[in-house]
């Protein structure tokens, strides 16, 4: 399988005064997608940023809303990795209801391997490889 | 003037543990400015919200980092309109540091207007005036 | 059993620059435990918003930090009632480590019961009956 | 003057679908208090935690909702010191209303200095003397 997907409900917190979910939460939505993408593939994120002082840094993000979210609403989230690079790492993330598996969002985001600086570095290798073969962009 | 800049700084609670502030709270952020351009343009979003029903539904957002926020940092948030059409609203935003004017980040968001069923309407008039001539596209 | 228990991990955007959980998200915690207290009792606190009207206003929140949450830590929300009277509530929560049980915070919030205006009224009958018996103050 | 008054808005994003501010963020508007307490006392919260790796880890809080407060509502947020100790500090928190000074919410968050790890330490004397004379429980 190439993408992992992870099943989420939204919070009371994440609604807004429109009854529907706060469109910033997507992207923290995405992040525990790519949290548990990692998981899924054998490693923790958590552990790569401890173990190596490496970062994902955040370079870009957009994400395309379909249909809003309500509050207690069950939704998927699907990410898979669009392209991987040496230093520069893209991620792409679905949203879907989880009953219907209706597209409720969709998006993406571009990562950039980083120190604690934020100087650029390569990917740490013993990382790289778990997520090797993943590459959607090489298919 | 044809944007509008408006001051902040940058919350510990917006902060993540890279040390910088969380990529999420950026289009928190551009929300912000575009609240205060239409304020600096002679109307609240908020009477428009409760006055005729209209709401400014978020369909797609982008931001790009440059580079990273720290906890108290002064930033400005400059927003302008990129397009303005009978039932879509696109806003541009720059993140500044409100010392150097360095750009630490850019991104638009792209509005739908709809009642409050997220059915898409056309632009309240009465609101549509205040920001018409402002389209940087018919330029 | 007279209190639910939810597992949750803590999120990236949840992390502050001191590296643990911002403590404000215990707060948002709480509220998925009453979240899933309901569920688990029957009814989700959704539809009691939506086809009663009424809601459950926050009228006091407490919180004792023992020990810091760290991203991705894998913790439980165990959520009982504390005391139940005819227009107000009050939950309390406890926060624990999910490997050892530790205990990492606990709380209270109190509710008050309320229209969609905000004014005060007796919990719903058809709800209510969901919740009695767990009274931890009548034992 | 032993208060601090700092001035803000209800962000669009902390609104929830009760059409009100979110219980949680209370406490991020305290913390904007604090950091703003400091700034007028001669200091900057953020220059403490670089330059003595002390931080004010919050230990307890506790908060009062009198009045829901709106999107975009201006308000005031009052800081005090409650209690000075050599290792702990509580600050008392109100939040007014901007126009008529009505009070919407009241709480306190009790402190206690660390080091990075945790380790509860002194408060650092270079900045202990910015923050004396000013414990109301003293007076």
């Amino acid at each position: 399988m190439d993408y992992c997907d992870h099943r989420l409900r939204v919070r009371y917190a994440e609604t807004d005064q429109m009854g529907v979910a706060y469109h910033a939460n997507h992207l923290v939505w995405f992040e525990i997608g790519r949290t548990e993408f990692c998981r899924q593939r054998g490693f923790t994120y958590e552990a790569m940023e401890r173990e190596t002082g490496s970062y994902m840094m955040v370079a870009e993000v957009s994400c395309r809303y379909r249909r809003p979210l309500r509050y207690d609403q069950e939704f998927i989230i699907r990410t898979r990795i669009r392209q991987l690079r040496k230093r520069t790492l893209t991620f792409a993330y679905q949203i879907l209801d989880a009953q219907q598996g209706t597209l409720l969002a969709e998006g993406e985001t571009k990562h950039v391997v980083t120190d604690g600086n934020g100087r650029p570095r390569s990917f740490p290798a013993h990382y790289l490889h778990y997520l090797q073969g993943l590459d959607a962009s090489k298919k």
